[in-house]
């Protein structure tokens, strides 16, 4: 039954499908296990043409493991907390206090309306984008990366670019769900879109971050207060559903995300608290992309977030918008910021900064 | 040791790797056993997130099958000629008379010393580009759809960007190895290039034409004869070992290719002739991508050839050109050309027709 509507519906409008007709019709078709193709088991090299950096630490990597711990079973309030300490032990070894000294940028933490920010200022500012601002939302499964971590993209998108950034240091889901997050950010673009001192800005962020970057973008187009000059998006976290197609096909091949069960599946939970998973502020693929300003995106033939990423940028060039992708042999997840020293993740920023510069002194 | 000539070489030359210098590097890395990752097998839904006619098609289709006949042990030319007929046979149920009909332009066939070339010209000729050429190189693995069907993609083209195209009717393969089909090509295009009724040329292909258009691009520059204003590439065989990620990853999984073993393998051999696979004029990713005019390139989440795609996409960026990338979700090796009437085909030609007008009417 469900086939017969989707071909009279596809009858009736031929070849000009309304996109929302299309969005509505896509959440009414959940797949039916006699469609599943089994997939047979493979080896897989390591990336051979990747970059010799990346190729040699994938190739010294263990094999990603699929979770078959206890926490398959659902992860609960405190097991997430133990999962943050964990995961906060293990970035304590992230010297930010040398990072700011490689790269060259100083760090302030400021308080906007309640909100924590770090701002980071690069050393040398280029005189013409000095009153430019980024502002960046971290990654980490909307769950991980509270406190200063959160600005170690930051420090590396101003080293690169020349910006300041402003590094939103926004409640994670643990401390409020949805719609805290994209209140923080918000509250912190109305300040930077209302100070004399800022005449561009930009938006920018990562995995989660990415995600919540494109329904900051949906709600100030909503709002229709002064819009951004640009926005970054890398592997973008925009669909919390299990729907994306490289979400099965690349399943243990990511070496950074590995698996949307059980990690992924339960942080949107979390998150969206009362909220339906495919409601736009929480998965911003069911959204309009509609007035996006130019949009740079990131992503690797390993990465979990393919799909995604492929699907935000096919949405901005469908509503009319201009928006660039960018796909890396070999990696996985935003990996280019966990290894900063490879070749990709030069291109990634060193490519950034190139298509900022001429957005933000126009 | 392998490993330790790389961290060596990654040691001296720290952030700036030689491009030529990692691309040898890259020919010396042979995976080793060891490192390779034994990825478990899996169940794939049909990709929710594709158009409502891509979706339909593909969960109304039967799984790809990897091939475990007699062929599997490789092919001989006897086999080849064999498997052409039965390709032969099977494309005659493509009816390009009603296709030239529906699509609304006119097809001449024409020699150009000695070789055959099926202009295909849209009824209705943009007048800005009627003094415009499209030279494009069919797909088929180099072995394939010799004859009008090779025109089959030219006509959409034509059609779409009211360019009039010039489809080549290389030799294949099995009539003479490499350098045949590129020296048709190159026989073509210099006519093109002379003609004083011809102001501006795009090269375009599709799978084997993609890389065929790469290789005759990267031919043009080295000759220094006038360059073409825009290159379409959809997903290029560009490297015609088995080196890209997705050879691997995505076995099974593109419905159009399945595989790298057995048919692309022997294609590949047979094509190359007494030339190495990694000579630049048999996998141009081997070759440089200096001097490449704007450049179109098409992919999708399911194509074999995904990461031969975004390795263009990022050799030609990374040689300081404009190119940009697309990849559809959901989407197998060239399936936009299967399936004209998806909505993901359409924008595959309504955006190279965007791309082309300002390149082509400068």
């Amino acid at each position: 039954m469900r086939f017969r509507a989707v071909a009279l519906i596809v009858g009736i409008l031929a070849l000009s499908i309304d996109a929302d007709l299309s969005r509505a019709e896509q959440a009414d078709r959940m797949p039916t296990a006699n469609v599943h193709w089994q997939i047979a088991a493979r080896e897989l090299p390591p990336p051979l043409a990747a970059s010799p950096e990346l190729y040699e630490q994938i190739a010294h990597s263990p094999q990603p493991r699929i979770r078959t711990d206890s926490l398959q079973n659902g992860i609960d309030e405190a097991q997430w907390q133990k999962l943050v300490a964990i995961r906060q032990e293990a970035s304590n070894a992230l010297d930010l206090d040398k990072l700011e000294f490689t790269f060259n940028v100083s760090i302030t933490r400021m308080n906007v309306e309640g909100v924590n920010v770090f701002q980071v200022k690069p050393k040398r500012v280029r005189s013409e984008l000095s009153q430019a601002r980024l502002l960046y939302l971290h990654g980490g499964a909307y769950v991980f990366n509270a406190g200063k971590r959160g600005a170690y993209e930051a420090i590396v998108i101003a080293s690169y670019t020349g910006v300041t950034v402003w590094s939103v240091d926004y409640r994670t889901a643990l401390q409020a769900p949805h719609p805290a997050a994209l209140q923080d950010a918000l509250t912190v673009y109305k300040r930077l879109a209302s100070s004399k001192n800022v005449n561009a800005i930009a938006l920018g962020g990562t995995s989660a971050g990415g995600g919540l970057t494109l329904a900051l973008m949906q709600k100030i187009r909503d709002l229709d207060i002064t819009h951004p000059k640009a926005v970054y998006v890398g592997s973008p976290w925009a669909d919390l559903t299990k729907t994306s197609d490289t979400l099965y096909s690349l399943e243990g091949i990511d070496r950074i995300l590995v698996s949307y069960d059980v990690l992924l599946r339960d942080a949107a939970k979390l998150y969206a608290g009362t909220e339906i998973l495919t409601a736009p502020p929480v998965s911003p693929l069911y959204g309009s992309f509609d007035q996006f300003p130019p949009t740079y995106l990131i992503s690797g033939t390993r990465d979990l977030l393919l799909s995604d990423t492929v699907r935000v940028h096919r949405a901005i060039k469908k509503a009319g918008g201009y928006a660039e992708l960018n796909v890396y042999e070999g990696l996985s997840h935003a990996e280019y910021l966990a290894n900063l020293n490879t070749d990709e993740s030069q291109q990634v920023y060193l490519e950034l900064a190139a298509f900022l510069k001429p957005l933000l002194t126009d």
